[in-house]
């Protein structure tokens, strides 16, 4: 075996912990700000800040290994979490803020939150919960608007009163790089929400990869010192994707938006010249369908889109203001980047610019990207082959918390398996085209129920339609379609409908395994409570063919 | 404690190894080149020779943990070397071809080198030290003129020929990060040269990093994805400042000049259109002043100078002719890379520009870097108030081998000394302006031997002179000035060169404590074998003042 120089990673003197993102830019850029509506802080004021939050958070009794978890808008207060609770051993909880009550309160309990940073706009959705909250101890109030923090022993104060009366220095301890930095949830269609978490270690790396991934774009979608930073996703979705470490450590102008209200994007674009965003497709659309766009010059603007699929369309719109949009592909268990489709030179102006701009992206570096068969065997990178998406990176969760089957099966054979379906070609290029619960393994072959579910819903009698895969012994999988027929339609047969699908795939639109084996008429089709298509529910109805 | 997520880095799955660098540059750039001579490879091709050569070492019979050591100069053998050895477990030895016989025959021993890669070049070298390696089995042989590989049992082989014979295709285990991937041997003026060693862990890091360091810059001195890289540090020395294995995460395409001839790298820049360089001083020098660089187009090109400081004169003649000179720092213990004085936007075309060109630069992510006194205070950062540079980054060296005493030494509270005096300022900048070595300490202050001796050197009288520190129980340390006086000098006294000081001490050239207490004029200087002051040897013969 090779000699290791030392047996742990302490040994060395120097774990990868979040505070070492600070040190190059407290010594270079110690001047430049950091905005959140009227407040104006420099770098040096932005840290004394993070010193007297940790302070407060002590004086509280918080130890290292306990929770703190935060319900804000996106604030110079979220960034000064960000570093000040794991920087102190404590374990950032960012609260996802749009799900129902009851979600907020198990995710809560089951991340055992001992103080809670609330923001006063959700002081009723506290109140509905506060009762079935198990672990939490105290709350502190954050308010943009001066609503005074209620009185009573659940409160220990409000934050900028408590950072004034905190130690304005602060000196943060080294320990093991392993140690958990920060939690959140993800939240599929069907069951609870899954705790994912991530160490010290693992965001100073996603930090350094996907800065030094920017930063060496030679043109379109590059990041670098003069940049002005906001996010438009939230921070408490994966770390607002990781950005505001990205931005601190290099030492940028960052603006902090609050609520999304295209009013104030549009304004803080243009008084703070923001150069640098990231958001899902529907916020660019929001913001430039928005009144306020219309007159704001929005050129020179570098954003990363991610989330789900820019359309062409809305690429185009971004481009003809133009917007340097690029798409950045990655998940809530995967820290999230893994790959940015920024613009190489050589396509500037070209045909293929428009197309590379809404592919998936190529992948950061220390990112190992591959598209598997069933077999965990590699698809061949032609551009058109399509796998299941699996990755590894120094940055992927390990697991769900205290979840061992879900996060088995999320790393079995080694690797982490995305869900996605897509192909990699000579260049790198990766292009998710489905998620795998929406495609049926049969045959050896991935057919999307997507593309099956598109062409039955064109067949003059159907209302509506949905296509699972159902476990077939010898073909791994095979299509299943549930068929709602319209009101006033003409009788239909199953064959009628399968005649249909086979029509299509002899024409190339998909493959011939897609032809479903049994087509099943029903009066309506099983949904979650916010109305997508319940499948997994579908499945345990009609479990064989 | 705050909780680790897991134990040890190798529980996740993903530890922080060399071979890691290549997975984005092999997905993205597979068709980039790499050239040496007439030999011009894609990263693919040049991945499958790092393959062959994993296997052609294995086949020799080279387990983990060996050590195969290098004699070559910069080619695409030397890069193939860089990923193989380290990629199957091996440690690269990178043996500096400029160090005695006896030296090299040294060094070899210390690290117990198995097999050497020999350039034919230094054949007559070989010769005469082959009987003195007590752990070297067999060599390799590497020709750039065809010379033949002797024959015998001492040689297993032609570099080509053995590639040519191995398996194409080679799985590189994963294992511990922190497994000893690369060592070299420091040398100073005096004593056995001292061996570093660097992880995988370190390396990957110190690339991340520079990366970051190096493509956030704005316009001035920043690298990117369509750069040519070419190195004109050798390839023995510190990795070449690690750059080869920062080009070739990028994906950039590479050029290796062989020996540092001005003819062959003015035709590279001129063929190969190379646009990122490092050198030291004396390269910058020759090649401006060869005659082959007065028709050369050099603007563009960016280099990073280190090694000693630029002056301001060569800094300017290399502006003039538009090449984007910048000071980077570090050591071999550092990996090297520590700061970089890449010129910030506001600057281009100011006054300071110039100045901050050949300032010694500004921390790279994650480079905790203070001037501290004596007692490991932190000097103010007024950009004059000089202490010890001492420095935290997780790619340092963790000591010199099998040299407890010096490692001790180096790394004394925790923090890495450098040896070197300098300042910082309130932009992060550091301007180093000694070497500890020839900076007393006295009462508290740091005062430089190099001024009181070109003090010194001005009184008519004085032929030559040299300063040293002696241990002084009240004051830390205390100046003895040992003189050497012309033949035909008038009679001057001990209290006559002591006045000399103290004028220039009262006229502001230097502390009143680097006043001499006492003068001792001595025939002849301590001197090395290549002519350097020996103050080792001095105060060994000057015990006490």
């Amino acid at each position: 075996m090779p000699q290791a120089i030392h047996q742990t990673p302490s040994a060395y003197g120097y774990p990868l912990l979040i505070k070492q993102l600070l040190h190059s830019a407290l010594a270079t850029a110690s001047g430049q700000e950091i905005i959140y509506g009227q407040r104006r802080l420099s770098y040096a004021g932005f840290y004394e800040r993070v010193q007297r939050l940790a302070n407060a958070l002590k004086e509280m009794g918080l130890q290292p290994g306990n929770t703190v978890a935060v319900m804000d808008w996106d604030s110079n207060r979220y960034l000064e979490c960000f570093f000040a609770v794991p920087m102190m051993g404590c374990v950032l909880q960012t609260v996802n803020v749009r799900l129902s009550p009851e979600q907020i309160a198990y995710t809560l309990n089951h991340a055992q939150a001992d103080v809670l940073l609330v923001n006063s706009d959700f002081l009723p959705l506290l109140k509905q919960i506060r009762g079935e909250l198990t672990t939490l101890t105290r709350c502190v109030w954050l308010t943009d608007d001066a609503t005074p923090c209620p009185r009573g022993p659940g409160f220990a104060g409000e934050y900028e009163e408590l950072l004034a009366q905190a130690e304005p220095a602060c000196d943060f301890p080294d320990f093991d790089e392993n140690a958990r930095a920060t939690t959140f949830y993800t939240t599929g269609t069907t069951g609870l929400p899954k705790g994912v978490y991530f160490s010290h270690r693992q965001l100073v790396l996603h930090t350094l990869a996907t800065t030094a991934g920017l930063a060496l774009a030679p043109q379109q979608g590059r990041f670098h010192r003069d940049d002005v930073y906001m996010p438009l996703t939230p921070m408490f979705h994966v770390h607002a994707w990781g950005l505001p470490y990205v931005a601190t450590m290099a030492g940028v102008k960052q603006v902090y938006p609050g609520r999304y209200v295209p009013d104030t994007i549009c304004r803080l674009i243009r008084e703070e010249k923001v150069t640098f965003s990231h958001c899902v497709p529907t916020i660019l659309q929001m913001v430039l369908t928005s009144e306020q766009a219309r007159e704001a010059d929005l050129s020179g603007w570098k954003m990363i889109i991610g989330g789900s699929a820019m359309t062409g369309s809305l690429a185009k719109m971004a481009r003809d203001r133009g917007i340097d949009v690029f798409t950045g592909y990655g998940m809530s268990e995967t820290c999230p980047v893994l790959t940015l489709a920024q613009v190489p030179t050589e396509e500037l102006g070209g045909e293929r610019e428009a197309a590379i701009r809404v592919k998936t992206g190529r992948p950061l570096p220390l990112v190992d990207l591959r598209t598997v068969d069933g077999e965990m065997q590699d698809c061949p990178r032609d551009g058109s082959t399509t796998g299941e998406v699996v990755v590894r990176a120094p940055w992927l969760t390990q697991g769900y918390l205290h979840q061992a089957e879900a996060s088995e099966e999320l790393w079995r054979g080694g690797w982490l398996h995305t869900q996605d379906i897509g192909h990699l070609d000579a260049e790198g290029y990766l292009q998710v085209t489905d998620r795998i619960k929406d495609v049926i393994k049969t045959g050896g072959e991935w057919v999307s129920s997507l593309q099956i579910e598109d062409i039955i819903a064109r067949h003059p009698a159907v209302a509506e339609t949905a296509v699972i895969g159902i476990q077939d012994g010898k073909w791994g999988e095979r299509p299943v379609a549930l068929v709602v027929l319209k009101k006033d339609a003409a009788a239909v047969s199953e064959d009628d409908i399968r005649e249909h699908v086979r029509a299509a795939a002899e024409a190339g639109a998909i493959s011939r395994y897609g032809v479903p084996d049994r087509v099943r008429f029903v009066a309506e089709l099983a949904r979650t409570s916010v109305g997508k298509l319940n499948k997994r529910v579908m499945r345990e109805q009609y479990p064989s063919s």
